[in-house]
């Protein structure tokens, strides 16, 4: 950490802040310019509080210099983490197409819409149970019904489960979920990450509506740090002053997390705009800057559907554009 | 709900339309313009999905005229809402002055904070406990012994306290509070909002990050629905691309809140600006536009401060700016 | 426009409006609900101020139904707009390549980029000569004299050339450049705009920082309104909360704005990043959503780049890349 | 400047760049520490571009240590500038209330409501002539007929006249006004900026809906570099995902301006907020902040104006809120 003192700050005020630092246990390196002191913190800077520093009178700017997350920085890990669920992987080359309805309705839709995005290519089968609602009148989802639906869906076709999380008290209903997500209103619910941690299931960690990378980033490093070091991230667009779409979908968030960060990053263009004939071309735009998958919402019949009908793609429309995907994927090799 | 249809529209499609929101259970009045034909939606449109209705070939717009919110709502509810915390009253013209320190640390901090704030009129005495952090590696604060001191300084002072909850599962650690507060990352977290429903204890609900005000109010409708009416709204800044404050202050959400709900609006200026000195004059600013009441930050010893330090007001600071609110206050009477 | 007005109103003050409405030269159609009455305004609603009306006691919404921008509307115009420079064409499946430096330094740099961009592919030359900076101190371009170089440049590589004008009292230096560039800060420059609809030449309009989709197209709409249908539009980037990219690329925005508009629709990943190694993969992915072209920055020699050099590629960079953006044309189609 | 090196660079890489910086015309003070370089750049490090040093590979972090605005920097300036206008002063204690209708309609209007205002204690006049309008279909001003109708109200009440400029080829209609007024879309055009400098008219610079303090400061900065230092800075809501309000008043912005700039800062309640029944509040908000004035919306028939009459109070009104503002004056003294 740099600190930079203001020009003509008095010795002896800047002796009391070098002893209160030393005071912290960090050594000091005291580097005199010719117009300003610069001191170099050396030590485990991480508990010390920049903001009070930078409001002191005599000080002038404070920088840390090394990261604050450790388990997901590429630095210290160099390798693309590969992430297995089932047979399907994800990160290192491996691209992951996980498609499948808002929400789970029925037992009939599930197992319809997981065979035809099966037989479209996906490689897993998403569907929300428990439903985050900004309204507490709204449809709240299946919850455990829609699990046990989803499971069926999974006996049938062989995908591997993919479905929201919303409370520590529900994790025994996952106990036979594959992959466990995580939402954007839940991405700094650190008691939750926490939990989730302490688990060994991949989790799909969804960035929040107007967090920044370095706080996903931060996020998944509450449930790296707890022992679980299988988190997938994933954009899926962020609130701005948009006019015409939902969000704002952040697509140069894709390369620079991924030079961060070994973890495998996937985009959900679906919730990004929330209409469904913008998917193609977000999808395949998320798929050229080198994501490493694909959240794709998919419905046997849009107009029936109980919530987000509208950004769901028909499963023709789904196959057509997984044919897309391949060649993109193959163009940017 | 009004439904504007595109010029032009087969009379087949329209009709096929109509039938399938009858299948719904809506009555619709069918206005047929020079250019356009408007559907009006009559029934319980609430769990219809605007957005799946928008995305239909033949529909040009959909608006909802009826609010979604009906608790908090003013309209339903015309008086303000005073909320009463042992001897200290929120809202209808009664204004509260909460101050403390970012961080509960020890016995002597929190009883000394606690007297000099009671001593320059503050009626209520705040301190985390249980600190939401960015970073798995920072303080978390002491938690259940946070809590314990808290009571040790109510029980020296009379003033209630307030401290923030971020899981389900702490609650029976809460139950000698006096109010609940709900931090800006967890404004979202429904299964938090639901539970505080189900007590009977004032909820000081902080905005999220980039939440809007319809947001805010849905989420005080979660609480409020579950049965608890005790809810106080809390506006604490929000991201924009600020670069000299940490948040933008958003103070006209003030008088809008007031005038959309009948629930007390209280504000956090310690918080938004990040920056001691900016707390005066934004916490002025504040009480000008009618806020109900203050939570601010004020410590006996900034220095040492485990967290925050830069936005915390010294006593004396603070004591003067209480001067200052209440001459504020009486000029806008 | 959709007037909805209160549930309950008086007779008498929504006669008053209607009176008010019609003496503005337009028909009212009333349509009486069981709960609401909605009028419905038929003639040129375009000088309606809808929110004086929003403001009336007795009004409880309006919504406007039709379009404010026509000649970019692609309503009215369903084919894409080609545009022809020189040899080059944009628009209706033309895809163009525009690359150059940032500025224009010297007869020797200008001409040498401009050699290597056309052996990779190029179709345009783009170099600053006015330069809008944020300070007053920092270099702006060497204006006429950068314009002279820019043709040499032209002359000897028969690349048409592209650059930004600043201002309506510098348009006769501007007589022989072939596409004029306004920058995103002078989005809203409303005299520069109208000032250019009088010209014949091809406008690229960049995208402001913070202007919605609807207000780009209305600038455009400026130009076109005073005869000069040659509108290029150009995403470049808009300003979030972004913590370590410069802008936030939106490209949803290029689906959105074909969709809205048959305008071509360019993007600029270089601005947008302001990081030269993220710059292929974004240029890839704006290939992919279906982007009528590029503009991109190369530059010969980075490190003397008297500005933004960290956001240049390098030429034999560049000619990788289109080797890629051609693949992905391909996969897309 | 500062630039920390990555741990374990190259003695011959960090050579060169040294030696290439120096070529500039730098000092470099060279700090070894454990287990990081840092270099000090001393000089004229104005035209060196962080962002090109940021991206070399053997570079960690740059940072800027002095600022780059200097005229309107209160470090070197401690005191409140106090900028006269006729009779009235804004600046160092000096408060200032500028109103007026939106549009200059006619001469009854501008007369009638010039009066009024005047009345009730305002100490300027505004009223737009050159109307900048997202639209070009909208009404754009009566241009310099309203300029003349502006001089006949000073005539008739001796207030100054403040109204906005939009292009540098419109000054000579402004020889006679009072204070020009370079609206938000405009706060980066920096040509007419330039030529702003040039005259020796006050400036009211208002703040463009998505720039930051630094960018205003700096747009004042190329007001003052050429030589008129009459400059007013003007708050007037930024753009943000704000649902119920227009823009979102960035009030903060006010004590961190003063802080920083030794101009004046006045703020615009009507614009930023669009709806007039939240000017009074957010008035009294500025005022209590610290504003050194306000700049109101008032209008003698809010029915019939042309254009943003939901956000103009009537004279009563008006008359009303200035007793506030007094009182809130006094309040913080």
């Amino acid at each position: 950490m740099i600190v930079a003192l203001k020009p003509g700050v008095q010795k002896e005020k800047q002796d009391q802040l070098i002893d209160w630092l030393k005071g912290m246990g960090l050594d000091i390196h005291i580097s005199t310019g010719e117009y300003q002191t610069i001191l170099g913190l050396i030590g485990n800077t991480e508990k010390i509080d920049t903001e009070l520093i930078e409001s002191l009178d005599i000080v002038d700017s404070v920088k840390r210099v090394s990261e604050t997350f450790k388990c997901c920085n590429r630095k210290f890990h160099p390798d693309d983490s590969v992430i297995t669920v089932g047979e399907a992987k994800i990160g290192g080359g491996n691209f992951c197409l996980i498609a499948g309805p808002c929400s789970v309705e029925t037992e009939e839709q599930i197992i319809e819409v997981a065979k035809s995005v099966k037989a479209a290519g996906a490689n897993m089968l998403r569907g929300g149970a428990f439903k985050p609602r900004t309204s507490p009148y709204d449809f709240q989802g299946l919850k455990g019904e829609g699990i046990e639906l989803l499971k069926l869906a999974r006996k049938e076709t062989g995908l591997p489960i993919v479905t929201e999380i919303m409370s520590v008290s529900d994790l025994p209903l996952f106990s036979d979920v594959d992959v466990l997500q995580v939402g954007a209103r839940n991405m700094q619910n650190f008691d939750l990450l926490r939990e989730l941690g302490h688990t060994n299931k991949p989790i799909l960690l969804k960035r929040g509506l107007a967090n920044t990378l370095k706080e996903l980033l931060m996020s998944a490093e509450y449930i790296m740090a707890s022992g679980n070091e299988n988190v997938i991230l994933c954009e899926r667009g962020i609130r701005t002053f948009s006019d015409y779409l939902r969000n704002t979908l952040d697509l140069s968030a894709v390369p620079m997390l991924k030079e961060l960060s070994h973890l495998p990053v996937i985009v959900d263009p679906s919730h990004a705009t929330g209409i469904a004939r913008m998917v193609p071309p977000m999808a395949l735009s998320a798929t050229a800057c080198g994501a490493d998958g694909l959240i794709i919402e998919v419905h046997n019949d849009p107009i029936h559907a109980l919530c987000d009908g509208a950004q769901s793609l028909r499963p023709d429309e789904f196959e057509k554009l997984v044919g897309k995907i391949n060649a993109v994927r193959e163009a940017i090799k």
